[in-house]
């Protein structure tokens, strides 16, 4: 399988100087530094370098190349909690310029987003704080940021009384159908859209997340089901239908990684319930991630893009990157290089019919 | 904050040679190799070693800690694809001997555990492979582990015609109890323990899997809603329902978090969900993590147990050891100092009462 | 020592409210995307966002406040091989610009370095290569940088033959006076400063390699010796003596890492030295570290910055800031934030005085 | 080159089955506890897992296979500060039993096994500390292990007034002399070879440092030059000419790397250097690694032995293994399992013959 056989022979006959010609071909472009440098200039500088430099500008190629298909959707799976890292415009502007039409993330990601759109902050702090001493003061801390976690439980009284008012009772919602609902509200109630809820909402934008049972949006929904006796139901088999169908139905997709867990799983697995739905054999056919995960502990969470393809998630033919980075330095990077990149882009994403929700 | 007048003391009234001997007290013991020496006896002399050597053996010890508590519920959060990885029967060990009690996990784990139970098999493969070409075999591979597509297949199938048919429509399945039941029938085959459904059925220790449609047991069974016409639900809200019960109920609780994601973050939240249920403000009293995610990216992942007692999901004087490492490695490693250091013990752990599933 | 004392006092005297406002701020920022946003402005509003992206602007900040000094010395540790990652003309930039005064680096630094100012190139490779093929071609890969074995060859006897024709005999060199020389043949010959060894010369920053046997340099200098029975003599102990008489007689040092390593313990150790020497218990005023490796390892190259402190490597007053980020996506993002932010700056650092080498 | 037309051919002759099927032959066996199973049973089990489980028993079996060969040299580069760690009495065994021949590591390593081995302590810490409380009290720290500042003060003392007395002036010392000189002493002193020193120096293992001027070793000999006028010079490019000349001479070669840095590449260039001298085009026959430096960043430390294999450093049909675990997990395990599979085994080494250093 290592092609010995037809490495001696070009060897024997003297091929071997012109296969390493050719392989020799471009060389790496040291950077020149320039004071008032632009994002986008400087990562299509690093598409020359190495490492891990150079994979962050292939992610934005990548990335870019998507934009060029016509029929495509493009999927957003985003894990951690970004927002209260300060992620929320950059995940607004990628949404209104429509670089994504579809997102899976966590229910942190919802539930904070939802915070900052109620007007609270999260707030800079240390990661060397005694927890101790911040339990006392009623401070939740995720990593260096701060958080008041008074403001968390309003938030969730909220949702257990307001919130669930509006959703009706013996009714199968997908966690796309709570969170529509929820950016509704939001888009009707402050007419921004500089929240990821909102301007999802008004850009018709599914959000799933499959696991928001597993943050204060479910818990919250839960205590409306104990304690005022509501019977709300969150079939998740049907985030599995609904978001099944959009890469089913796609003539192409695209799918950006920005962190693993099971954002990324469940963007994975489409493609795998698509072969079995529709019979063709076809994985997504643009692939980036940006992470820090990494693929020898054997998770999903960290494998590579390659071994998607052994599972025909990802297309044999697909373009791919891959960047191992945190994604609070990836993110702004990308997005402000993309937005250098496609500066007079308005792209239109397709527009899901989804079944009516309210009643 | 930092102690720097009472330091500044006690510098001066020469206490400072007395604190600091209290300080130096145990010095790393340098380990003597022994041919025939016993992993129990092994990790027990890591503990006076240092790095994540010693963490390791500190993982052992604050979960062997948790044995000796009378009324104790004791969790385990496993995450990742540990089945397909030879974990299988460590964990079908620890539920016999009852060393945990009430399981969070993924649908990959379940799922492969599922396959294996049927008597599949994962393969030895290599993480070097070219993944254009297992494709083509029908090949999927998991790192270095090899699974025949068809196989997985042929259990989907089983799933959506079988199994499916042994659930209920219009009733609303958290998915504690499609484990149960997904259980039971694999113990009635098979009358054996050695897979984790099976065992924990018989055992009574339940399985929680909130992101269980992230498999294929998940879009299995919506095929059988979208194929077959049924309604089936699965209400992800029942799974924080009960899951949070157990820790409310519970007088105190402790935690064994392998790898991060969803099972972690959903045993954490039992904590904050029953200081609102109870008003008693009390997090987990134990707590150890085998896992190879670090903190410095900003996710609950990789977040540091201290990180949690600001939450108050881990308790401010609970027991606690974090140790950084594959869990293909920590898992046997401490699943056999355990072994050992409790060859005697058969735990008791507490009865669940959950009303009856199966009409 | 947790406080809990005075902590108890003040939620007791109502005071709680008003830490807790002290402590909650300054709230994270979202970052607004804009099409031609340059690096300096991005990087100064990911101060206010959270994770590895705050830490990066943290660092440009400490950095910059090292210029701000009157009399300082900035060293920077330098390890890997970023020169055939395309770094070499950012290095010289920084030290043509003067932000920083001495450098410690690896042997492949600077023998990459040599390699290109010769006009020779390294080039895009993929990680994903056939070792096996590569080899049998004569191409080296480092990750996915490849290189003409036969040219390092060509540099190797250069080195051999040329170079140390240059070298005398029974002399004791440091490896500072070996790039000095080195850079002074390619600033004479090349009259262009854009390579780290030209350029050093030129602005008389010195560099050290401590370890620049465990390169080509090194070895081929070897050769001269075995080969044509030279006695060329490379006194590492005249590399600590020099060197530490750089710390000892600043009056504030800063210090810039980039990787882990000899780099970096070098540089730390010149604190502990100079202390030795001058009997002034002071460590290092500033430091930034853009790393990869983790502190939980227990060793020198992830060791964190306030570990330093408890040796008094680092000064327990020092400004610090760490990120964990590879060094081909900081190096690049941190000097155009410095270039932005010091458009005008040409800073002087020290010049020192060593004595005479050639003759 | 992705063998596309031969797997073509092959899926239309229904070879495909037949291939798949040779494929998927081993399958993975799950771990099943015994109370009182050896850490060799264990390793050897875990072979037949996955992910780093795996890679550990694959270590182990290379390590191994090193033994049955005839005419061997078996280096080990260490890295790191593993002897505070507690591994002193691991690499005494190792000695002795001659699993290893040649050792190649950090200052750090060499100055504490000295330390010990003059009865001095490291001491179980926390890397939870704060830092400048311990500087105030004269304690350094080393990630969770701590040590006692003014002991490294006299030991310092020791080296720059009584060892560096039996140095002498003029000659030029490779590293190796000046370790073995320390060695024999301690030898002497002591009559016991529990330490890595004189246990090298009675079991004729040669160590190399080839930075040991980044260590305290290295500065106090530095301050005997200063501070009394000698003269002693270590001449690195002597440790280069005397480890080349290992491999160079050595019929096989088999490289054991415990983390990377300075000794994992300087004992990959031997053999880069015994190409160059001997025109053999033939790299190490047998590499282990067990690191937790990662390949993504573009390092030698990370990188992979298959990148190894393009220079030539590792042979193309090298046996390997890595295993990304850290090394106080990893060196205990290994070592206790190469103990238990040859417990009757004592391995004779080579003889290495250096021209004689005292005069």
């Amino acid at each position: 399988m290592n092609l010995e056989f037809f490495l001696n022979y070009i060897i024997e006959s003297k091929m071997c100087l012109i296969l390493k010609k050719k392989i020799l071909k471009q060389p790496t472009i040291p950077i020149e530094v320039k004071p008032k440098k632009n994002v986008d200039k400087l990562i299509e500088e690093m598409s020359l370098t190495a490492f891990q430099g150079r994979k962050l500008a292939e992610v934005v190629e990548v990335w870019g190349r998507m934009f060029q298909e016509k029929e495509i959707v493009i999927w957003l799976g985003l894990a951690g909690a970004m927002i209260p890292a300060g992620m929320r415009k950059i995940l607004g502007y990628l949404i209104r310029k429509r670089m994504l039409d579809v997102i899976v993330t966590t229910g942190a990601n919802v539930y904070h987003d939802l915070f900052e759109a109620m007007g609270e902050k999260h707030y800079i702090g240390s990661h060397f704080s005694n927890d101790i001493d911040l339990k006392k003061l009623g401070i939740d801390r995720m990593y260096d940021v701060f958080a008041d976690e008074n403001k968390f439980y309003e938030l969730d009284m909220w949702i257990e009384e307001n919130f669930c008012s509006q959703l009706k009772d013996n009714y199968q919602y997908s966690s796309r159908e709570i969170l529509q609902i929820l950016g509704q509200i939001l888009y009707e109630e402050t007419k921004n859209s500089e929240s990821v809820l909102s301007a999802a909402y008004y850009h018709k934008v599914p959000i799933f997340s499959p696991a928001i049972c597993d943050s204060a949006i479910g818990f919250s929904i839960m205590f409306a089901n104990r304690r005022k006796k509501r019977n709300i139901i969150l079939n998740s088999l049907k985030d599995i239908d609904e978001s099944s169908l959009v890469t089913e139905k796609a003539k192409k997709s695209g799918v950006v990684y920005v962190g693993g867990g099971i954002p990324k799983n469940f963007i994975q697995q489409t493609a795998v319930i698509a072969k079995y739905q529709t019979g063709h054999d076809k994985g997504h056919d643009y692939a980036v991630q940006m992470t820090t995960d990494m693929p020898m502990w054997g998770g999903l969470s960290g494998s590579t893009l390659e071994e998607g393809q052994s599972w025909g998630k990802i297309d044999k033919k697909a373009h791919k990157a891959t960047c191992y980075v945190d994604a609070t330095i990836a993110l702004p990077l990308v997005a402000h290089a993309l937005s250098g990149r496609f500066k007079e882009m308005q792209r239109k994403g397709p527009i899901f019919k989804w079944k009516k929700i309210f009643t």
